[in-house]
Formats: C-alpha cells, structure tokens, sequence
C-alpha cells in the first residue's frame, strides 16, 4: 500500500503510483489526498498552453533545463486529451523530454483524460496537489490550448503562458479563443519564422486593450526558439517575476483564495454528477423517461425539471 | 412576447430573437423550448471543427453555397468562445459569410460562451432546436477545435468533419488530442499548399488503424481550397452520403439515441449545477468552509463530501 510520507519524501515511484491512482478514479486516491493537502501549498504552478503544433512540449524541456540550472525541482504534467472512445492516452509528450529522465529532481506525467471533462481538470488539480507535496518548486501544466481548454488552465494555474507561432494570425485568433485574458505571458515560439515581429505586435495591441491597473500584471511578450533554447532564460526569469509580482502586491493571497473556491466548487460539482450519473446508470424511471422523450411524448426539459425536483432536497436552507 | 408559431415558420427576426434568449439564460427560453421539442428532430447536423486558423468559417461559407445549389435551407451555429472575464462575443465569424446575409434560407448566428462550458454545450443544443424547428434542412456547428473542444461536438452532431491544414504535423496532433474517432470526414483545407498530400497521407494510415467494421461509416478525407470551392462540393455531397448511409444501416436511430440521452445528461447537470452555485453563492456554511479550507484547517475533499452528504438526498429509490 501507499504511504504518504513516500509522497513527502519526494520518492518518483511513490508519486507516480499515486497519480495512477487519481487517474483511475480509485477511492484509495481520496483518502490519500486528505492526508496529502495539509503540506499543499508550496509550489508555483505555471500554465502553459497554445495550440498543436506551436511546440509546447519542446519548449517545456527547455524551461526545465533553465529551472533546473537554478536548482529548482520541477514537476511537469502534461495533459493528453485522448478520445472519449478509446479511453487511454496514446502517445506520452514525455517523450520528448527523455534527457531528464535520469535526474531525480524532474518529475514528468502524462495524464489521459477519462471521459469527464470536468474530471480530467479535477484529477489535473489533484495531480497538482501530489507534485506539490513531493516538494516540486515549480509544477508546469502543458494542455492542448485554444478554445475552451484554456478556462481550466486558469483555474489551476498561477501564472498562464500562452504559446503561439508567427504566421498564424494568431492575435485575432487569440481573441476569438478568449484566451488573451487568460494569458499573464505570451510567447511566440519558433521566432526565426518570418513574421514573429509582426505576431509581437498584434499581441502588444491586444495587451494595451486590456484595461490594465496599475496594481495588476501587464502581460509580457516573449520571443523564443524552442529548439536551440532562445528566449527560454528569459521566459523562465519572466514566470519568476511574475511569480514575485504576485507575492508583493498581495495579488497570491488573492489567487489563491480563487483557486480554493474554484477546487472546492469542482469537487462538489463532481461527487454531485457521480450520483446523477449512477442515477441515470440504474433508474427505471431513467430509461423510461428517455423511451417517452424519444417518441416525442413528453419533452427532455420538463423532464429533466421534474426528476431534478423529484431526486433532490436541500435538507438544510440558512 | 415570442410566439413559437413564428420561429416554425422560420422567421429569422424571432429565431434571432429567440437565440438571444437561450444565450442570456432567459427563464422564458426553457418555455418556449418546450413548445418547440416536439417539432424538432428534421434537420441533419454537421459538426465542423479544427484549430484555429484552418479556415472553418470560410469552408463554409463555400459550403452554404453548395446547400443553397442543392436547394436545402442551411443554418450555421458558429460558436466563439469567449473570454471568461469579459463574457460578450467580440468578433462574429458572421463577417466572412456576409454574402448570404440576404438569402432568407440561410440563418448564421454566432453564440457566445456565458462562463460554464457545459453551459454553451447545452446553449448550442438548445439553439440547434431553434434552428431545426425553423426548418433548416441542414445545420452547420462550427467550434474552435484542437483539445476537449471536439468532444462536445461529437454529443451535438451526427456527422463531425475535422479541418486541418498541409505542414502542420496534423495526423499526430490529431491523435494526440483525440479527436481521429470523432471525425466522419477529414478535411485538408488550404490544399494547394505543399505538404497536401503527405497530410492526407498521414491521415488514411490513422484512419486504417481504428478498426471499422463493415457495418461502419469508414471516414473520408477531402481535399479542399475553401478560398477559390475546390473540393467543396464533393465535400457537401460526402456529407450527405454519410447521412443516407446512417439512415440506410440503423445507425441514425442509434445516434440520435445517444444524443437524446446525452442532452437529458446535460439538463441534469446543469440543473443541478445551478442549485450548488446558487447554495455557494448564499450559504454561510459555504464560506465558512472556504475560509478553513485556505486555513488548512480542513481538507477540502471531506469538506465537500460532507456537504454534499448533508445537502442533497435521494428523495426515492427503485
């Protein structure tokens, strides 16, 4: 069985046995992390996110290689959103990041989304809780970014960067996605492609339409080239600034009570779908509701009005 | 006030209206949705989705077109999710399809994200209603792809074609972010770029690996240049060959099974999504709770199980 104290003492199999445990939704998982979030708290966790093929993953093992000259441990779980049908994750981006592989102060997941999306951004949170309590100063989330991926990241994450590549109108995609706001860092990766300047100003423009106060971030640019590790130093100075920034404009108590409220409301969301889920799993009035909504006989919101009524009362009101 | 027998006759005014309505969470929309259900379930939904910068919205655009030739009335649902913080939709896909704004069987609107991803999810479903009621023979969804967004789109339409591009390292990315099950049809826009048929390539060796049997759809992959309609037509025409043949071998009837009882799912949930924000927003217990949580003085798990324990009971049970 798992100990706790093998996930404190940072031990990689330990960690690793763990977040398997998370990811097949075991109740051992719970109970496990009610001992573990008491020493939670420590780690400073960076969102990265953008969309395929902007090179997230090779530019992740070049941030560990900038942290890690600062002696920093860093954990890094990468998110693999695979098919609601298939059900497993099929290729690892931890592939990529094999030259760590050795060194006992990098800790690199892939987690396989398992149907729910809510619960893969529960289970990511979890996993984040794990990595934290192992003594990981930097925890980096890498997630297939653009569209709605990006509002999970900013509910897990204290510091977002948003990876995008020259050429790609990406300012103007950026908007439509909804992630400008999201994003504390954007970086424009593989700069050496005709068109980073432009990309850079597209962004400075969207950035200064942000009415931003003095008291908050304002949102750097940063240029790198992923492959030969230009730009990365900087990018990993910047997150650290960022991470400072917080700290010293009372910005991190406010986050994180965020976060808190965030991960509490998820949880209460999740143990609540599980009993709809089981519930519509087993109900005979279930199935014959669906048979009456099917031939049209009555329609699904009434119904769905009628049993939510029927199934549930709040036992206490204050 | 909004009378249903205006949106049956199509009447695009009222269908705008009532759109607006559904994305504004309006009490009024649950009614007139109600009265429309039993008239809906006509319309044959294509799902079109892929990463940003693919050239959906010009696609189709060109698809319209083709529709419009065929004499079909054509309905687009292009969904822009939106800022988190800033809630309003800032750009409308609209703009690239302004040449059919004066054609009265054609109706594009797009919708903006309102915060909860679930909740567009059920918005999109719920103006699909509209649109299907308003006699649309075919209704057009576009989302922003790449990630979890593509798992929506799989529970809202009965025929998903996935846009990618040439030179994008596509067929791995689009294993990685799992959408290769989802799709029906496989697009490679912008194909007089080099690298086209390498993609297409790339794409028929991952569709050789999903192991179809011969009662199965065995998807296909169209070349097209959305910008001067090569390939476009065909790409219209396949899609009615995929629905003829769901229709000819059952497996219409399986499809909108499952989309029936994934709707009634996703009515649940939000539903009771409501209640628990609603309690979180007014409880006092809840705020106490939050406060001991950011003390570490409890753990939030237990502290969530116990809410929900002591909130919600099963009213009955067989």
């Amino acid at each position: 069985v798992l100990d706790i104290r093998d996930i404190l003492s940072g031990n990689q199999r330990a960690g690793a046995r763990m977040i398997r445990l998370i990811e097949e939704n075991d109740p051992m998982a719970f109970n496990l992390l009610k001992q573990l979030y008491p020493y939670s708290g420590k780690a400073f966790i960076i969102g990265i996110t953008g969309s395929p093929g902007v090179g997230k993953s090779t530019l992740i093992d070049a941030l560990i290689f900038e942290f890690r000259e600062l002696e920093m441990k860093v954990g890094v779980i990468a998110i693999d959103p695979t098919s609601p049908y298939s059900g497993g994750a099929i290729l690892g981006d931890r592939l990529r990041m094999q030259r760590h592989a050795t060194d006992k102060d990098v800790f690199i997941r892939s987690m396989a989304s398992r149907g729910q999306k809510g619960g893969l951004s529960l289970a990511t949170k979890d996993a984040v809780i794990v990595l934290d309590t192992m003594g990981h100063d930097i925890i980096i989330i890498e997630t297939v970014g653009a569209g709605q991926g990006e509002f999970d990241i900013a509910n897990l994450a204290h510091s977002v960067g948003i990876v995008s590549i020259p050429g790609t109108g990406d300012g103007i995609q950026a908007v439509k996605a909804g992630i400008l706001e999201t994003g504390d860092i954007f970086i424009v990766n593989k700069s050496d492609r005709p068109g980073a300047d432009m990309t850079c100003q597209e962004l400075t423009m969207m950035i200064n339409m942000r009415s931003n106060s003095e008291t908050e971030w304002t949102p750097e640019i940063i240029k790198t080239n992923a492959l030969n590790g230009t730009g990365v130093k900087e990018l990993a100075t910047t997150f650290l600034s960022h991470f400072d920034f917080m700290k010293n404009n009372g910005l991190m108590d406010s986050k994180i009570k965020e976060l808190n409220s965030l991960y509490f409301q998820s949880l209460l969301k999740d143990l609540t779908l599980k009993k709809i889920l089981l519930f519509m799993k087993d109900s005979q009035d279930c199935k014959e509701i669906l048979k009456a909504i099917e031939s049209h006989e009555i329609n699904p919101i009434t119904a769905a009005e009628d049993m939510v009524n029927k199934l549930w009362v709040l036992k206490t009101q204050d």
